[in-house]
């Protein structure tokens, strides 16, 4: 069992996931390629992968194989459902074990499609299969934190490239949303509102990063972007959990959701990039000064090496800049 | 210029640098090759580069060719030195101009040398360029912080792959250091012993994280790595100050930096890696809660992608494995 290990300094937790275990010739960086034929995630291989958790299907369909998304738990889970949490000292050090969830989301069954090529029903029901595996992860007390993210493309760290997000669930609240709620609850007190909903308000007067919008959710360059490109997503009205979100609202995020990757594979050549929902820790529910939202990152540049370290980043592309670029990309 | 913006959330102000401008079309990820010819950093080449700000010469060298390290200007500065911090308001977020320095320490007149391959006395030169460059720019009332790193090989961030490093002066603490900072202050509030001397102490007596040690110095791989073989090397006697480093610490400290590179670059085959020293904030002097060190970490996986976001490293390599593979390296 992997085991989850706490900085003394910073207070971050790891974890240590030696199981998944690699030896020193084992760091290549792979292509993120694999062919159909040996596709794990294709229709007709569901036995290379652990029983599903869950699937769409639709009520015509006859065979095991047909359906239009699929949940399955991760094949090498960085955290493990079964046994407890044992939170121990080690000598000065604080330590648990690995405890939590980890789970794929494949979220086609075509193996080449990607989220700007699909359907905007197709990306809807990937919204809900998040919105739904969160809602089911929550009864576990264990649970602190669910993250739901997805790596696409080579230099995002996927190692398939049939289209899938993940989700883990975490016996701790990671320190970076940790951070964003303090922060967040820091400005709440000092000016009585939400920080996310004043920088909804700010961005659609001021116009100039925003890329683009519907009725319900704004798409955006921040501020202080710190990656080329770095986009974020909210809905406009206040709403702290992810999981509350309705499925008129699912349809309405997936599809700004699809246009804006249509953006960014046209104007970067379809870049590998990150995502990730930064949603409120599970056991604070309905916050006045949390807003959750995506938040997309594409991989473009290699230069950012040190700041893995330092927390000191350098972006050669103004937000402002970035935001006009996909603005004008149809 | 440049310009220093805060996030208005989680206050980590960012570099936006577009005068280092890109567009789309240029998020090319170079080899961080180079040959010899065209190679700036090396002899001969000296009209090439910015002016030099220091270099360190033999007595008897007759040319300006004729230098043992260089350190001069970024070419394309992230920050400049040049006017006025101008810190104001914009609707509701906070900046300021790029004002700070960017320098490059060319490590060594030999295009194909690195610090593993390099003399004892060698990287003994660069550990007083570091402090001699932090002296005298400490000078500048205006600079909080600098930052040494250094970015070899292609996964690194390097663009050069003549060895050097850079260290950039910035106007604020950057946000990492300021958490560390501030988890050694709480430490040393509650224990009134510093942490990283408690690190230092627990892991000489437990052994299993020690890479090695000489008499002034100790190379560990940290209880809670967040990556493979990430690696720290501190000081045995508490020293706040990097920049205070005497002569024969400076040897000492090189030659245990040169070792743990050798060990690195055979283990893992010349890996790409990042290094930083971690130093305390330019007017904080002589904390007995902080401790200076150096990170090293080796760019191994990609696997890595949306820790960028989420500050949740899952790290597949347990430190003590890491250590003992280091340790057994010759």
């Amino acid at each position: 069992m992997s085991e989850l290990r706490k900085d003394p300094v910073i207070g971050r937790w790891v974890i240590i996931s030696s199981d998944r275990g690699k030896r020193p010739d084992d760091f290549k960086v792979g292509d993120g390629g694999g062919s159909h034929d040996k596709c794990p995630f294709c229709p007709g291989n569901e036995k290379f992968t652990p029983p599903e958790i869950v699937a769409y299907r639709d009520e015509a369909s006859k065979s095991p194989s047909e359906w239009q998304l699929r949940v399955i738990p991760n094949k090498y889970p960085a955290l493990s459902v079964e046994g407890d949490l044992n939170r121990q000292g080690e000598s000065m050090y604080d330590k648990m074990n690995g405890i939590g969830a980890h789970e794929i989301i494949i979220e086609t069954p075509e193996h080449s499609k990607c989220i700007s090529t699909m359907s905007d029903r197709q990306v809807e029901s990937i919204i809900l299969a998040y919105r739904d595996r969160i809602v089911d992860l929550k009864k576990d007390i264990r649970f602190e934190y669910i993250l739901v993210f997805k790596n696409q493309g080579p230099h995002s760290g996927a190692t398939l490239s049939h289209s899938h997000s993940q989700l883990i669930a975490t016996p701790v609240v990671p320190k970076r949303v940790r951070e964003e709620v303090n922060g967040a609850k820091n400005y709440y007190d000092y000016k009585e509102r939400c920080v996310f909903c004043d920088i909804v308000k700010n961005e659609l007067d001021v116009k100039t990063r925003v890329v683009c919008e519907n009725e319900l959710f704004v798409a955006l360059c921040p501020f202080a972007s710190r990656f080329p490109f770095e986009l974020w997503m909210l809905p406009k009205k206040h709403d702290s959990q992810f999981e509350d979100i309705q499925k008129e609202e699912a349809a309405s995020f997936a599809s700004i959701l699809r246009k804006v990757m249509a953006k960014i594979d046209k104007v970067l050549n379809k870049p590998s990039y990150n995502y990730l929902i930064h949603n409120s820790p599970l056991k604070e529910s309905r916050l006045l000064h949390y807003h959750w939202h995506m938040e997309i990152m594409p991989r473009l540049t290699r230069v950012a090496g040190f700041e893995w370290g330092s927390g000191f980043y350098i972006n050669p592309v103004a937000p402002e800049e970035a935001a006009k670029v996909l603005r004008e990309a149809d």
